[in-house]
């Protein structure tokens, strides 16, 4: 029997959903570039096109809009549990323990599993911010229907209909998040799913492998490494610093990617605008330039910036705090997660690895009182 | 890349916990036979022997009996939320929403993880005994400290003491649940754990794991179909009719044994003296009926009884509904979770396998109005 201990190079199964070339730096849902879905789609029509695996219709739209619009509202217990949690808890767990209950409430639901999709992806937002709003000691701010899904999230959070760059990059952030092929988190998704428990189970696995700093948490190491920086003219040292030390740059390299990470070319330009916005363009400064020293150090080994590069900049112009990077990233994620376990059920085997047994066989049991 | 969907002949890691020998019917945990296990320890010692790999001496065994007594109580919060759910809820679900709350408080909290795990552990049944009371609108019924692990889950499930026959069964048979290698709940555990995410979010995604059918739910079939054949005169026609139909007998098979599961044998002793014990003895005989004529026609293909065929059977004569069968599962089996989790992350590696993509690549992105 093998022993893969990360499964690196095994495939779980075949897929029609996205496509990585690591080489060229090209990334496609369900066959199309990123670059164009980028400039030319946005989220509700991207989540369409990884759930269905076509680009709707104005009809076929309509309808999606309007439902994802319709679903965001929680459950009043929901709501209750997010007001009484403890104001410093994690939002990760907060996140994770809500959708476990909308899976309670859902559980002799029969609808179908897009329906289901639509639904725990609707309503994600609402935990976040209903969390975040309470934590500040401010009133929650209820859905706008009339809003698209990006500028509703910031609308909920903040109480202000977001500026047209503003919702601009929250729809671009999230469409590139949407989805990533066989990450961990996706993989829990289909672990779950392959025992045919549910699909907030699967959802809550989901959530829970997100959490962890090797996966969900690397934006916001690089965005604390570029507060840390401080200013432009210290990135040369730093960087010098950093490797000389064995340490690594945070945001940069990828297991597939051995070029730029096409969504860092794009997150960049959308952080270079909204951090000018926000003023914080001081920060934006000092990304670019640890991009261009790193990239010309590290290039040659194939190590470039990742999507976590920017991503946390973008998020912390938007108004999220660092600890809330990860929650955004499943608001996203949860298409990708949602779509492969649709597309795994349609094939299903039970996901059943072994171990290999190392120790001792056939141990003699002795009384407590002869033991040492 | 080789695409091995459902991992059958991987291994993930290397183990010293569990060894089964599928020939012989053998099944060791930390090099001891369930035999042994069965008859001589209990649940708190056999629990210390899988965590910490060797048998307790008295002191070791005291501390652990006494860790495990004190940490049986819930926060008040969790307490609220298992009153309030609704009734009809699953209680897998009720169980995952639970320890998703657990993990909230626990978050910020440094203690080693082998305590965490205790802590779990001691707080399942707890959980579990609260939601059986409340949705039959009794009394819930706080945990005593004086019984042991088994016994106090039927105290506070059924608000009397155990009989002597009573605790001696239900510790048997969370022993023989407690581990059985990389299954599918163990492994969504893992993958959850390689990002380095905290434990409860990984003991989450077990249980998640264990509500599907295709794992934690074969017991409650195998005793249905007792109830469905009713008397032992009527084995021989149900299971000519059920397999010339195609149909499999729930309780038989295993993709490891292919001889006599031995934790089914350890299992029917128990399972006869408990039937009688409640009145349920009919119930056993056909069962018993079961497993002989079914094992003289399957037998041969090395298909035979496995945990599941009397498990169903005794957890009803201790007193549970079949919805909490895989509950009272993982009141177990998160031994084996924590476990192969502290294990994994002595050697940690993310696990994040591939996909292999079958779509199309550089789809034409078109405008809505162009689109059919
Ligand atoms: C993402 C990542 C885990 C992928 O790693 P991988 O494919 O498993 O490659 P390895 O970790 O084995 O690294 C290979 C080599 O590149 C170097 N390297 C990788 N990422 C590096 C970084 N960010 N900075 C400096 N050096 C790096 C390693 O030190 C190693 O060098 P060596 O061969 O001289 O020892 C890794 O690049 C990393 O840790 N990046 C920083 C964290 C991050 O941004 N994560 C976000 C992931 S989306
Ligand atoms: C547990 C189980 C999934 C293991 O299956 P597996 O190793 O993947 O083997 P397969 O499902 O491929 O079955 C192999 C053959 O045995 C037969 N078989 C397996 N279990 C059977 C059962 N319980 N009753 C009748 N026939 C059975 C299959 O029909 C198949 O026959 P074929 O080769 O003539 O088509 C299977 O035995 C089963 O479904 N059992 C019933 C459910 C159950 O008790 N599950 C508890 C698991 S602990």
């Amino acid at each position: 029997m093998e022993l893969k201990k990360g499964l690196e190079d095994i495939a779980i199964k075949e897929t029609e959903i996205t496509y990585i070339d690591g080489n060229l730096g090209r990334l496609y849902y369900r066959g199309y570039s990123i670059f164009d879905l980028a400039e030319f789609s946005n989220f509700e029509e991207t989540a369409y096109l990884i759930w269905f695996g076509k680009l709707p219709n104005s009809r076929e739209l309509k309808d999606l809009k309007e439902k994802l619009a319709e679903e965001r509202n929680l459950p009043e217990y929901v709501v209750q549990f997010i007001k009484n949690v403890r104001k410093d808890a994690n939002p990760m767990d907060v996140l994770r323990t809500a959708i476990s209950m909308l899976g309670i409430e859902d559980e002799s639901n029969k609808e179908e599993l897009w329906e289901k999709a639509v639904k725990i992806t609707s309503k994600i937002p609402t935990i976040i911010s209903f969390f975040v709003r309470t934590r500040k000691n401010l009133d929650i701010i209820e859905p706008d229907s009339s809003l698209s899904h990006a500028e509703n999230f910031l609308y909920m959070l903040k109480g202000e209909k977001p500026s047209n760059l503003e919702s601009k990059v929250m729809d671009v952030s999230l469409l590139l998040h949407m989805d990533h092929e066989m990450n961990a988190s996706t993989f829990a998704c289909l672990v779950v799913a392959s025992t045919l428990s549910d699909i907030y189970s699967s959802v809550v696995a989901g959530v829970s492998a997100l959490k962890g700093p090797l996966h969900g948490g690397a934006n916001s190491e690089a965005l604390k490494q570029f507060m840390e920086i401080g200013n432009k003219d210290n990135v040369e040292e730093y960087i010098m610093k950093k490797l000389e030390s064995g340490h690594r740059i945070m945001g940069f390299g990828h297991r597939i990617y051995k070029t730029y990470d096409p969504r860092a070319k794009i997150l960049k330009e959308y952080a270079k605008m909204i951090t000018k916005e926000k003023g914080l363009y001081n920060l934006y400064e000092v990304a670019e330039k640890v991009d261009e020293i790193g990239s010309r150090i590290l290039g040659k080994k194939g190590i470039y910036p990742n999507v976590d590069f920017y991503a946390g900049l973008v998020f912390y112009s938007l108004g999220f705090e660092p600890d809330l990077f990860p929650t955004v990233f499943a608001s996203s994620r949860i298409v990708g997660w949602t779509a492969h376990i649709m597309e795994y059920l349609k094939d299903n085997k039970l996901i059943r690895p072994k171990a290999i047994y190392k120790g001792e066989i056939g141990r003699k049991y002795i009384g407590i009182q002869e033991r040492e």
